[in-house]
């Protein structure tokens, strides 16, 4: 398995989850009870969840490229665990959408955030595993020998960030709003020249 | 036509087909019969269905990789068998739908079983008569000659993917339940180091 | 511009529009008034639409893999000209939507019909007018010289393709069925080996 | 991080993002009260949103691969300024169904049309934000060296492409038709050959 098709297949799945976010952004139906401006205020918890999982998505891409960019050529093991971050990746656009659906319900919204938060969770073990594995068990495969010290420095900062989003997922039981800001904190913060350090994965 | 082009159209719609199975992920609607609870744990079919067709997808995109890794460059009819194979690769995301809606129906739900692991079947005749042709039709378009004792060890190996989704849809006459598990059961033995050497093509 | 990434471009909007295409395959709602038999069968004309949309698409691929193969490097018309090709390819959907949901109606099938066949014709003309621009207006961006007469012979073929998809946008006045059977039948044309040396633009 | 897989995981984005817009093009349901030919004449705005937001996209995916291609290699800001680029392109095609859906409403149509020309102003802003970065923050990072004077006069270039897109949303406040025919017209002018020299963002 070259790695360049390795990497454009796990590139395609990630560009067309992202945009796929899109089309959880209702058009308002044109009605008498309700202006527009009202309608397209109303769903604004469909664009926060929009920009917060488009931010983490694309986050993720950079990360996972930072990740791949150190291996020479993947193998059997490697391609699941790929395959398995990729399903999780896959399956945002859905937690996105419960999220933007049931933030302002009065039942449910709790459990909605939990998913939302809990499955940016999976994802980061998901990375975190394939990490690990490349790290550890695969480093052979790796371009360029790298010390131990520095491969645990490296698997540090990836298990560092699982911690947010076990936060987040925790945060559900308090308030949906807590998680969906903690989320795009975390997604800001990455953002930031500040993370351009800590973001290699 | 260069391979590479080639390669990265399939990757193309094996990646967007795997990635739209999420738009088949339901968001339950609000409502005060039902929490949001029972309403994600009710259709635990989807979630079923998607892992198992995720993965599914994503090891007969692996195994495209390694059939196509053996040739040189495509002509006509490789090109030509290579879109059938698509065609039966961009229908599973309906056949995932069906199998996810109808597994709890009381009518109904062993003909939707026996679709979606018909499409599979469907899915491994393509594959099986795409590398059949590669192997002994186009042997001069190979990228190294294989004697013809590893040609016939490598379609065999082919032609044995077929009957576990022969089974799982001949099992759908005696229940959906188990022709899922047995799919899903396929999906997980590629998945385990076990299948890493079975599993190139 | 470089053609490589001109051509992952296009190549990108051709795989994402011909695997969009299943979305219009529905899932039969569960009923009591119907089998899922009933359901499934009473929707052909989806299927006949996917394939033939499917397989033209497909086909539509490789003429313009072949097309931009002869070419050493695009410039601002032949893009601009390529961007409207490629917007009649992604409106084909719709089009497979509107024959599928309109064959069998009693009303406004002709015209679903005509609006089908059409969209392939439209696309014929955008791909002809690319061709010839490329051949007659930027020679000079050729790989390699032609012969005025094989670049006659070369948009004389891609004119030809014209012909079938006029004729079926045509015989809609007469039955929506025969215009389905005719592109088809295009389809099935280029499909066979006998195309092999037709399809080439 | 590699320029090509940075610019392959933008063009996919950009590739899906256009390819998705023909979903919003609905087939009119098969009625008593309406012909065909009605249901399918009503939804012109449906036609000219498509095909304005499909060239538009278009352009900038030309304009895209113009900035990009006088990078050497990105870095974090880089990557995340185009991140950003891609939230707003992602957002297209959610703001081409509000235009089309309200166009010919009694009531919401001037701030759909708002939106809509606004969301193409918001993507003009970030791409000339990521310009500017590349042009005035990271010289360095330039595949070749450009004196000060063609760096300002490419960003002026850029500011100038925002101007139509502020007009087009003010005038939503007149009227939407004037703001739809105003991208179109923005569209066409980037089509033709006398923006040949001017396309290069």
């Amino acid at each position: 398995m070259s790695k360049g098709r390795f990497e454009s297949f796990s590139d395609g799945v990630i560009a067309v989850a992202i945009t796929l976010l899109v089309l959880y952004i209702d058009v308002p139906a044109p009605s008498h009870k309700q202006t527009l401006l009202d309608g397209l205020v109303d769903q604004w918890p469909a664009y926060a969840a929009y920009a917060t999982s488009f931010i983490t998505i694309g986050i993720i891409w950079i990360n996972h490229h930072v990740m791949l960019g150190r291996l020479r050529r993947p193998d059997h093991a490697i391609m699941m665990l790929n395959l398995l971050l990729l399903l999780t990746i896959g399956v945002l656009p859905f937690a996105t959408h419960l999220m933007a659906v049931y933030l302002q319900q009065p039942h449910g919204e709790k459990l909605a955030a939990a998913v939302y938060a809990g499955c940016y969770l999976m994802m980061s073990i998901a990375f975190a595993s394939l990490n690990h594995h490349i790290l550890f068990s695969k480093a052979h495969l790796l371009e360029v020998e790298l010390p131990p010290a520095e491969r645990r420095r490296i698997l540090l900062r990836t298990l560092t960030g699982l911690v947010p989003y076990a936060i987040a997922t925790a945060m559900a039981l308090v308030s949906p709003y807590i998680t969906l800001a903690l989320c795009a904190a975390i997604a800001a913060f990455y953002a930031t020249p500040l993370a351009s350090s800590a973001q290699s994965a």
